[in-house]
């Protein structure tokens, strides 16, 4: 991928695709407005104060009208990118948008990169790079916690943690590394013990917010959730019931929502995402033996289980059904049982469980006892103790540049313990700065910014 | 369908559905700019003055922040809607979109009706019916001409156009009302002859108005064009060929609209809409007679015939071919004779034709002949010869009023021939004022009002 100059004028189309009551055209660089101007009709642009809005007609090169819109003018650097902004807000016909783009073309605009408002914002220093990635996770996010982590990261929480600890470590390298200079003369500008108590510090800092990152994907993609069980013990019944009870917020948006992320759901504010998986039983068909293979893998690779029984079929099938479960399960993954249809009967499996088993009574068909299974499960999703501050890692770049981080200050914090020589101890500290500045973009190569601006949408 | 109160604080996202880099949100009424200070960090929107941006945070009712967006303070009267409005531009994450609608809700706003602001617009006397209703057209636009007749009427040449005959008429009118108050007397206020003449202008300007109708429509809908031929003549590839140049022009959106209207292309800003038929044969087979004859009846339907002949099929073929299609096409269709595959071999078939049918000689395959062809489409479009300043009706309540005015206004044309006593004419007149009156919105009904606006989508 290619990364074009940052001296062009860019344009995109910055609202959905599709035809709605208006669309917003987004126009930014040095000449956004003069280029603007150019096939506006109504107050010059160019005479208009920053963050101000006006009437006027879009006309294009054969002075024919285009369209009726609104023209907001953002002046650099108080703009989204920092460089003077334009925003024609054009009726959302996808001829117009088509069209202004191509008048915009016309009149000396490039069409933009995926990303590249968002990396013009990073260039001009209006953002760092993770609050810039955190930009596409907040459009991304789906649920109120990815929503919520992903907001913390744009306005720059996870920035300022690891910003501070790095000008920490940074002022006691520089002593470090001055020692080095005077290397003949056995002084010690930096104090062991200071260093130490940071190393730790740092250590300390970087595996906790690495250990988050599983949690934190899994907020952000949904947590993998499994619902096995015999055949028509109502397992699709209790997923429509779920699924239903997370459509009767706003029909009209919801609607859309599902069509393209099936089978997901938010509970209590959290992304679930439930994998449907074939019944489980002793076989000797070599087909059925393989699709049952693949329910195993699925089930691996959930986070919890949700193994459901008929409460009018008996004892004695329950015992098989977890019979054929048991081994399956890992103790990493949460299990929650559900007895089903206790509408029409009643069993009891406490005894057939670990200890401590959460065990649901529900009836899918009339409703009751659904909404302790979805508090079981925002139990189970192991987000109901993040307080509200807590701050997340749920982006694998960042991931790999904090277990980097964590083990060169390990390896820091052995060699201080060991009374190694400041040279070697330095060669670490260098290495944990480097990933360190890697995640807010204090390092950076054009490829890590090209790679990144890349899962951009175009327009952002 | 029930109409809201007016006095109510509506909000709705007015951009496309879906996930974009932003998305805005519409809020208009009394209380428009207070309910969204109330979830607004930021600079107090109700203390900026008109057609200002501001930077700020939305915060829900926990006091947690759920985006960071630019609000843009219209206020009323100079708004789109007449009345104060605000426009929330966010991020485009579905979750934030629905979020900040419900938040909206529960402050105090309702979810608007499809077309609302637009229906806020007209009340306030912001637009007439017409241009109303227009704003509909402009967003469903698909080709340049479709467009430019739209937005000519949004402007108000089609309302400004009735508008004046309308006052003409009103005036003479009133006068004839008036005789009516001294009939004893036997006065003639209004003069029969400026009213006659005003009536022929008038029924001559609304009779070519609604003649514009067949062509307006299908400018709207794409003008319909079967391609017909034996099996083989190369009528996909001169599809795809087509369909091919339409979509070069903005890849990216432009393959989304492909989706959703399929075999439709625009040609020198005309929309074509490209009816598919099986081949026509003479055959015994019944089930085959059965698609033979639903390819007749599409064949009807078009407003041009693209009849297609393969050049290295020989003469004969081609007379063969002719004889099939040729008791089947109505002197009002246009012909175009299409002669494929000329960079293999020739044919001559004009002795088969009509006089003066148009023959264009092409090879689909290599793109030799394809722009004669587009533009021998174009001009069998009839829209060649409309100037860029004529008005065309689009609308089917526009047509059926202006035939129900031109029917009166005839009416009354005889009476007034006939020597007819003023309260016969008058009668003709009123309705001829209210059939007028009707488009423009001058004269109105709830249920109109109703119907009109529920083809709007919500947003807008």
């Amino acid at each position: 991928m290619t990364i074009h100059d940052n001296n062009d004028t860019i344009c995109a189309i910055s609202t959905p695709h599709g035809v709605g009551g208006i669309a917003v055209i987004r126009i930014s660089g040095r000449d956004a407005i003069a280029v603007v101007d150019r096939l506006w009709k109504g107050r010059r642009l160019s005479e208009s104060a920053s963050h101000t809005a006006h009437l006027g007609t879009i006309v294009d090169d054969n002075s024919e009208i285009l369209d009726q819109a609104v023209a907001t003018v953002f002046r650099g650097p108080n703009s989204f990118t920092g460089e003077d902004v334009v925003e024609l807000s054009v009726h959302g016909s996808k001829w117009i948008q088509r069209e202004t783009i191509n008048l915009l073309v016309r009149t000396g605009c490039r069409i933009a990169d995926a990303g590249e408002f968002t990396r013009r914002a990073f260039a001009s220093g209006r953002l760092d790079l993770a609050e810039a990635e955190a930009v596409a996770d907040v459009i991304a996010s789906s649920s109120r916690a990815a929503h919520r982590v992903a907001m913390r990261q744009m306005r720059g929480d996870f920035s300022g943690r690891l910003n501070s600890l790095r000008e920490q470590l940074l002022e006691l390298a520089s002593l470090l590394e001055l020692e080095l200079d005077f290397s003949e003369e056995d002084v010690e500008f930096a104090s062991r013990r200071k260093l130490l108590d940071l190393a730790d510090e740092i250590h300390s800092v970087v595996t906790r917010l690495a250990a988050t990152f599983a949690t934190g994907s899994a907020l952000k993609e949904g947590i993998p959730v499994s619902i096995v069980g015999a055949t028509n013990v109502g397992k699709s019944t209790l997923l429509n019931r779920l699924l239903h009870d997370d459509r009767a917020i706003v029909s009209d948006i919801h609607g859309t929502t599902r069509d393209v992320i099936e089978d997901t759901m938010e509970i209590g504010g959290v992304l679930f995402r439930l994998i449907d998986t074939a019944g489980l039983r002793s076989t000797t068909d070599t087909i059925e033996a393989l699709g049952i293979e693949r329910t195993i893998n699925k089930l691996k690779n959930a986070s919890i289980i949700l193994w459901m029984v008929d409460a009018t079929a008996g004892q004695e099938n329950a015992a098989k059904s977890w019979a054929e479960i048991e081994s399956h399960l890992s103790p990493e993954q949460h299990l929650i049982a559900v007895v089903n249809k206790i509408d029409a009967g009643n069993i009891d499996i406490t005894s057939l469980l670990p200890e401590g088993t959460t065990v649901i009574k529900l009836s899918a068909r009339n409703g009751e006892g659904i909404s302790a299974l979805e508090q079981a499960l925002v139990n189970a999703s192991g987000t109901g103790d993040l307080s509200h501050n807590d701050i997340m890692v749920t982006n694998a770049r960042h991931y790999e540049a904090l277990t980097h981080a964590a083990n060169a200050i390990a390896r820091a914090i052995d060699g201080l313990k060991a009374g190694l020589s400041g040279d070697f101890i330095a060669q670490d500290i260098r290495e944990t700065l480097h990933y360190l500045g890697e995640i807010t973009g204090t390092i950076t190569t054009p490829d890590i910014l090209a790679t990144i601006f890349s899962r951009f949408c175009i327009g952002k």
